[in-house]
C-alpha cells in the first residue's frame, strides 16, 4: 500500500469549503471533488486526510492531503496530471510525491503560513476581486504591525476563535504576524503559526484592519488577547481575502508539542 | 454638456467582449453593462466611446471610455462610486474625471500597453486561471526577447492581423516587446505600441511562445513580418492571458500621425 501526498491549489470562490458535506454535490467541496477524481484514477474508494479544513470561500495555494492506494504502477507525476484532467475548474494538484506509510498532513505539520490579502484603494478591483477584501479607506500599516506583534508567541487565543470551534483549547504559537505592502493596491497580512483555532486568521485580520482605520488602539490587541473573550474583539474578516499559502514540515519551524489539536481554517 | 472620462477594469472571463452586441443581454458586454449603469445614474441615454474594443475573454485594468452628460451636479468621484454600485460583478470604474468637450479616448491615445500573461509551470494554477495562458514546458525567454526585438519600430503588421480586422492598413509602431519573469510561475510579455490591428498582441504572443519552445527560430519573426502573410505565422494565443493595462495620452509617447485607424483588441 502506497501513501501519496498531494499539494493542492484551489479558488475558494464558488466552493463550500474543504470538508466533505454529505448534503452537497461532490464538486462543491474540495474534498468531495478530489476524492471523486482520485477514485476514478485508482478505481478504489479513497478517503483523504488534509492539513487544514478551510472554510467556504477560503483559497489555498498549498493545501496538503494524503491518501493510500494499492496502484503501484502509476508514477507520481502522471498521477497528478491524470487527476487534474478529472478535477472541476478551480481545483488543481500542484505536486504529488510518495510519503511514509500512514503519514498525516495535519499531525506531521510544524506550522502553516496564511496570507490575508486586503485591497486598499478608493475603488474596487474586478480581476482579483475573488481573492481580496476591499477596504476603501487608507490603513496605518505601522499601527497594524505594532498591534500584530502583541500576538506573537504562545498564548491562549480564546478571544480569536469563533463559535463552533471543536478544539479542546486555544493555546497556539504565532511566529509571524506582519503587515506588508503587496503589488498594486494590495496589503498582505502574513500569519505564520504552529496551528490555528477556527477563523483565527480572519479574526486577527478583522481586528488589525480596525487598528489600521484608527478605530481601535494597537495596544488593545494585547488587552483583547488577555481577556480571552471573543465578544470584545472586532469583526471576522471575510473568507475571500484568506489563502493557505503553505504547510510547513521542515526545520524552518520547531516540532509541535504532542496533543495539540488543530481545528479549522485559521 | 460635460464630457466625462472613466478608467475601467474588467475581468473578461464570462464577458462577450467590450463592444455592445444587440443580440446579447446588456450585462454580457462591457459597453452594454456600462451604458445601462450610466443611464440609470444620469437618467438619459448614454453612448460610450472607448479606447479599445477588447475581444471576448480579454481583460482590462486601464480601458478608457468617454461620454457626455448634462448632469452638472454629480461630482466625478461620487459619479464613479454610484456607477460601481450599479455594475455587475467583474466590471468596475477605477477613476472618473472631466475631459475636454468631445474628447475621444481612441483618437487622442498616443499608444497602449498590453500585457500577455503566461503561466509557465508543469502544473496549472487555480486561483489565477482566468487571467493566464498555461504552458507546461519551460520557455527560452532569451530567444523570445531576441524574436520580439525584431518587431520593434514601424512596420506593416499584416502577418499579425486576424481575419475580420476592419482597419484600412496594418502600419503600426511598436515601442516595446519584452518578455520578463513575473511573480510565481508567471512570464509577462509586455507590448507597447501606438495602435494595434485585430488580435495583434495575441498573434505576437502565440509566435513568441513557439520561439520559446524552440519550435520556431527567433529570426523567423523577421521573415514572418516581411512576408505580410498571416498563414506563415503561429497560433493566436488565447484571450485569457491578455490584459489592456494602460492607454497612454501623455508625452511618454510621441503623438500619432493622422488617419491611423485603430481597430480591435491587439
Amino acid at each position: 500500500l502506497r501513501t501519496l501526498r498531494l499539494i493542492i491549489e484551489y479558488n475558494g470562490k464558488g466552493l463550500s469549503g474543504f470538508q466533505l458535506q454529505s448534503q452537497l454535490p461532490a464538486d462543491k467541496t474540495v474534498q468531495g471533488a478530489l476524492e471523486k477524481a482520485l477514485e476514478r484514477m485508482t478505481q478504489h474508494p479513497v478517503r483523504l486526510r488534509a492539513a487544514s479544513r478551510t472554510d467556504a470561500g477560503v483559497h489555498a495555494r498549498g493545501q496538503v492531503v494524503a491518501f493510500e492506494t494499492d496502484r503501484d504502477r502509476i508514477p507520481c507525476e502522471g498521477f497528478a496530471r491524470g487527476v487534474n484532467d478529472l478535477l472541476p475548474e478551480g481545483i488543481v494538484v500542484r505536486a504529488a510525491e510518495e510519503a511514509p506509510p500512514g503519514w498525516h498532513p495535519r499531525r506531521q505539520a510544524r506550522g502553516k503560513h496564511y496570507r490575508y490579502v486586503l485591497w486598499v484603494d478608493p475603488y474596487p478591483t474586478a480581476i482579483d476581486a475573488h481573492r481580496v477584501w476591499w477596504r476603501s479607506q487608507p490603513l496605518d500599516l505601522e499601527a497594524m504591525n505594532q498591534a500584530g506583534s502583541l500576538l506573537l508567541g504562545t498564548h491562549d487565543f480564546e478571544a480569536f476563535r469563533s463559535a463552533g470551534c471543536s478544539a479542546h483549547h486555544a493555546m497556539r504559537t504565532l511566529y509571524r504576524v506582519e503587515v506588508v505592502p503587496g503589488p498594486r493596491s494590495e496589503v498582505h497580512i502574513e500569519v505564520l503559526g504552529n496551528a490555528f483555532v477556527r477563523n483565527m486568521v480572519r479574526i486577527i485580520a478583522g481586528n488589525l484592519v480596525e487598528v489600521g482605520q484608527g478605530r481601535r488602539a494597537p495596544e488593545s490587541l494585547g488587552v483583547l488577547l488577555a481577556s480571552r473573550d471573543r465578544t470584545q474583539g472586532g469583526m471576522t474578516a471575510p473568507a475571500s481575502g484568506l489563502c493557505l499559502e503553505e504547510v510547513i514540515y521542515d526545520d524552518r519551524l520547531p516540532p509541535r508539542p504532542k496533543n495539540n489539536a488543530d481545528h479549522g481554517p485559521g
